[in-house]
């Protein structure tokens, strides 16, 4: 996997660089930016320590009375489909709505999108009401989007570069970027791609980990003006605290907790040392 | 406690060996089964990170849109009455009525039943829409299922063995296991009966143990054709992770964090050698 | 801050004293107390883990056809304003109506009141059906209550000292307690007012710690006939906790775990050598 301080032809990709993620990083630390979940009953908690572990702030404001006038305030919105309900999809379309009138970054997570229809059709038409500024998923939710028949429930039975055509084309069609998590995880904004080489296999042992990598990728474009730098960033820093927290770890249920730690623990020029970009 | 090496006349029982034990679980690493969970918000992600723990796939799909189609793909179901709503019982009707029609294994985790008149009800109703594989629940949950009393809320008021004529009563009425957690834990078909002789006090201080048995025993119902086998296999498992958990733990809040490390370990062979029916 | 070894001409907070924050814990302990949680996704579990490490027995139960019956058999009520839905917005009214018509303490935490148009009006309606025992929240949340506009979500611009003057309204208007959590925490029943000068800023680096303080707080009612007292001893016995946690934690992930671990260790003498009252 080639380095990132190679020159690059591509003004898009060569704007991702170990450096600027670092200054993303930086940035983020100082803004502190508000994030507003609507997310799901499985991973709310952990998604909140992982924003409070790098910097962020967490808001779980999801019901249909308020999750639209809050999008309008808050720094950037997560939409996640892993427990949709009438009422809380009722609240992702006010908040998506909200925050597309209002120019607050949001990113949507279609878990199980592709398997399961009725969240399809409500991410498509989340999807529909705005331009996201993200979405992210795995590779059998990526094809799920774009029309596939998708993995069993959460699982991912592609992978991120056999879902590649799908995600170029899906962040085309939004004029988005499109990040796909898996082995490397792999980042595009349809014309320019990023691969992200860091990672453990335990990150798929602890349940809400890709949830809380949306939640990361929000708070990052709340505060970086390039999307594809944000995405990029937010996945770097998880799979490299994964790498720190595995150090300690005998097991999944340590290495949760030791990834928290890391979160946190994680400094901008270890970020820009540690980050296997290409 | 009598080893269960010692030859019984009962087929029922003698097929709950610790030999099968390690057998089932073997079973469960290698298939990975897919374990639908409409469980509760305080548990969810618990029972989530159980369950990748020991290798299985959790999928927490309980709106009424999708839960039934969801059970017919699933490899087995849980159904865990801790927090419902009129939305997750709904959803939860749909994914009974649908395993029940393509033979999916499921099991219901009656949490408060007897105590709490709207749930038994609800309780009450799934279980005259389909036979379950396993009823799991503490010695009140059993007895207030037959028409007790039952305990307050989720506390057990009684002990395993004071439930073991409701157990067997429900077992027979209903053609499943009845499985009846406490400081020995109680496990019959309605004829043969298992007792597990392992586990420490500190299950009752984590949050959502039992309701992860539960989540457990769906997991190996997957995979094993013996219910009682099933069942065993999940109380063993989770009882000697946490005689483990214990040896490295302060307190309750690390022996969580240890409980799912050494799920994550536990050979088949220590399940064997560990065990301690009767 | 001075020490409350010296002597007190008010009678309200002479009552709160070291000892008499002891003894709460021993009458705890003893008693455990069935709390009836109302509370949000994010924490649920995380509530009802404080509640079991410090010797409560917990109970989300939060639909509206359990809710008021429940809170008639329970020893107290907590109403958390996290994450409402209509649903279970429902099941706060009439969990509230039978606790104040059976004289069961409840408390209530107005999560982001203030801020949040919806549920401020659902929080005054609760207290106009009340009287609760205490209210507990941030300094931007209590503000909130009285007309304030409050903070951004969950976060708190504010500090409780500059929320005294709301807090003594609040607890004067509705004849209860009220209590400002923050680097010092105050603590008013309208006349007597209580500092707590415990903790660690890794609290607020946590997901919930304040929504558990509010089921601390009702465990402590239900055990204690002074409001005063046992909104004081919750708050000591939480941040005493947390600066033990602090001094074996590498970071945030690992503080949460070890908060779990101080909770149940904390002793009643322990707890009046350090807590730091004015």
């Amino acid at each position: 996997m080639s380095d990132f301080s190679q020159p690059a032809d591509d003004p898009g990709t060569a704007a991702v660089s170990p450096d600027a993620c670092a200054e993303a990083l930086r940035s983020l630390r100082e803004a502190g930016p508000l994030v507003q979940c609507l997310t799901n009953i499985v991973v709310a908690n952990w998604t909140a320590n992982v924003l409070l572990a790098v910097g962020a702030a967490p808001a779980m404001v999801d019901n249909p009375h308020e999750a639209g006038p809050f999008a309008g305030v808050s720094s950037a919105v997560l939409v996640n489909l892993g427990t949709p309900y009438d009422d809380t999809a009722a609240a992702m379309h006010a908040a998506v709505a909200a925050a597309t009138e209002q120019g607050t970054p949001w990113v949507i997570d279609p878990v199980g999108a592709g398997g399961l229809a009725w969240r399809t059709e409500q991410a498509r038409e989340l999807l529909a009401a705005g331009p996201p500024a993200i979405i992210r998923g795995n590779a059998s939710e990526i094809i799920g989007l774009t029309g596939g028949t998708g993995g069993r429930g959460v699982d991912s039975a592609d992978t991120p570069e056999g879902a590649a055509a799908a995600a170029r084309q899906l962040a085309q069609q939004h004029d988005c970027v499109v990040a796909v998590s898996g082995a490397v995880d792999l980042i595009t904004d349809g014309r320019d791609t990023v691969r992200v080489a860091n990672g453990h296999e335990w990150l798929t042992k602890v349940t809400g980990v890709g949830c809380s990598l949306g939640a990361l990728m929000a708070a990052f474009a709340a505060v970086s003006d390039g999307r594809l730098l944000a995405a990029t960033t937010a996945t770097a820093m998880l799979c490299i605290a994964a790498q720190d927290a595995v150090e300690v770890s005998p097991g999944p249920g340590s290495f949760a907790v030791a990834l928290l730690d890391a979160l946190h623990a994680l400094s901008p020029q270890r970020l820009a040392e540690c980050v296997r970009l290409s």
